[in-house]
């Protein structure tokens, strides 16, 4: 029988149980131990999150039994990544709150929902249309032009599952590449950089955000976060109201990211940012936290699903982010040693390509006082 | 038999061996995990550093086969505390490289062997003398009058073994109050403040320093730390080569703390210095880098054991640290409310009366570029 909502913040000692065992889960299970709280991680493989955890736990994520017990042995329930099966998320929730609600997953699991919940809100997003054939992609392609992004609805990640449409581009093969899956057609714009707002929502709906940072990526993979963003406190202040509209429609509690295109100071000023996609977890682009806040996007995430006070997200230093994928890691030793670069690897143990390893962020005195 | 010892750097992915469980174990355990480092605490009592260590043992600090066992499961050895019986250090020195080497733990596990090592290298100490009897303890306070301090030799720390005496005290009572230990007597310096040097060394020798905190104590047990200590520069390179004079004469590879008395400014520069005690490791005043600094002193610890580059000590903010002793720490939703605040809680179940539950350290900007 479900548990009725609960408030009350977890007291110190407490277990809070994470789904996935990346270097997210990792990150936040470091986190709620900087608090006293310990943690229970679930997941169907070892992965980095195992190491500093408190228990850990390998099982199937249709394995209900193994998911009934892992319930009963934390306070609450959070995820490290959004593909958690949603029938995962909604068993656990019949045992202990699951935090951000299995809402958030089924949100953003599927990109039709996302883009048709997010422009149901009001808030700006790219033109997209369903599509499930060849000819929908086509009639699509027509309507929005090209370039265009065909995107598969569901388990997309670090640019998977997408396959861009130029001038003339062979649509049947396109819909092949994407294994000929239920897809959205989105034109692509032409924006000028990428931001993120990474969130943090309280039980009780207090709202607190962290300085925006400027995202840059290679090969559909997270390379660079940096902050300070130099983007004008009223347009930071616009993408801080999308992201609250975003996290007040779900009900949401924990960190959430928002995605955004900026697409640049010739544009109108109320009409310079389009929502992306969201993240309902702590996010790449926030990793700079660790080092350059008092209080991590991990804490944060941490204090919203405990029930704790939100805690202050201001910085004290600008900070370059810069992940580690594959064989880059190898070089730690040199990364270690230079001056104000705080390193941090996640334990992998192989150094594949493509895979996040760790990353690095530099400090520097700030430039200009916070928003 | 003994390997060779060896200088090479831990490659992530290695496992670093922590004698004891205590929330400093548990703090190196976080900061080698930020590395990609693995941890395997040994302790004969559950605590603190168990909830995020990757793996545990509960065992005697005298079950050779268990810590031999625990010798072989890890790559190097290191410890929490200074009264890590020698005989189980030099076990373990057997099996794998103990860092810092067990002379470190000879030299400040009897505070007579320590004084006469300190003054033996020509740093500054408060006159003591060896003590066995009352009669050598009147003998002595009569040499240096009183007040003056007796402190047992050995596991003496917070204040505890110790029984200060003023004018006309009972010799007698305060060898009882020892209980009829070996100890010295030591003459009570009249000094403006205290003050810690904490120094880290690298397997190849070199060095690097923190700036020096001004630490407070209450009831024998230090209550806050705070940087910048202002103290003149010239000073803290004087305190700094105390520091490095000691760490070289102990081949010396870990972090160091080296606890000071500052006579005060009115006393002639070069003699306003007098060496307290020293830790050979991580130390409470030293807590605020993790939240002050890149690079904490755990994680200079796990650096330097490690065989890695030590990394840069600057500090990027201001910092006060508090421990929560006790039920303060039951404070705990109000103190993780204070903006600017970094809340630590070391995860203890019984919040005893003088046990340290947790610290809180209050960031702010830079006042003065660190010297």
């Amino acid at each position: 029988m479900a548990e009725p909502a609960c408030t009350a913040a977890l007291a110190p000692g407490a277990t809070i149980g994470i789904l996935g065992g990346g270097q997210l889960g990792r990150m936040l299970a470091m986190a709620a131990a900087r608090l006293g709280l310990k943690t229970h991680v679930y997941s169907d493989e070892s992965g980095p999150a195992f190491d500093v955890a408190t228990e850990v736990r390998r099982g199937a994520y249709d394995d209900w039994d193994a998911l009934a017990d892992f319930g009963r042995s934390v306070q609450v329930v959070t995820y490290e990544f959004e593909n958690v099966p949603l029938a995962t998320a909604n068993h656990l929730a019949e045992i202990r709150p699951v935090r951000p609600a299995p809402q958030a997953l089924a949100v953003s699991q599927d990109r039709l929902t996302e883009k048709e919940f997010l422009s149901g809100l009001g808030v700006p997003v790219a033109p997209f249309a369903s599509t499930s054939c060849p000819a929908d992609i086509a009639k699509a392609l027509q309507s929005f032009g090209a370039p265009s992004i065909l995107k598969s609805r569901r388990f997309g990640y670090d640019g998977k599952g997408q396959v861009t449409l130029e001038p003339g581009a062979d649509v049947a093969a396109a819909f092949d590449a994407i294994g000929k899956a239920p897809a959205i057609l989105e034109k692509r714009l032409s924006f000028a950089r990428e931001l993120s707002v990474i969130a943090v929502r309280s039980i009780k709906g207090s709202l607190a955000f962290y300085d925006i940072p400027c995202n840059t990526h290679e090969n559909g993979i997270l390379r660079r976060s940096v902050v300070p963003s130099g983007l004008p406190p009223a347009v930071q202040t616009e993408a801080h109201k999308f992201a609250a509209c975003i996290a007040n429609a779900l009900d949401y509690v924990g960190v959430l990211a928002v995605e955004l295109f900026d697409l640049g100071p010739t544009s109108r000023q109320n009409e310079r940012l389009v929502v992306n996609e969201i993240a309902p977890r702590v996010h790449n682009s926030g990793h700079w936290t660790i080092d350059a806040c008092a209080i991590s996007q991990f804490e944060s995430h941490v204090r919203a699903i405990a029930g704790w006070p939100l805690g202050c997200t201001a910085r004290h230093s600008d900070a370059e982010m810069q992940n580690l994928i594959g064989p880059e890691a190898l070089d730690w030793q040199n990364l270690a040693s230079v001056p104000r670069h705080c390193l941090h690897l996640y334990g992998k143990r192989e150094a594949r390509v493509g895979r996040k390893m760790g990353h690095v962020t530099r400090l520097d005195s700030l430039s200009e006082q916070p928003v």
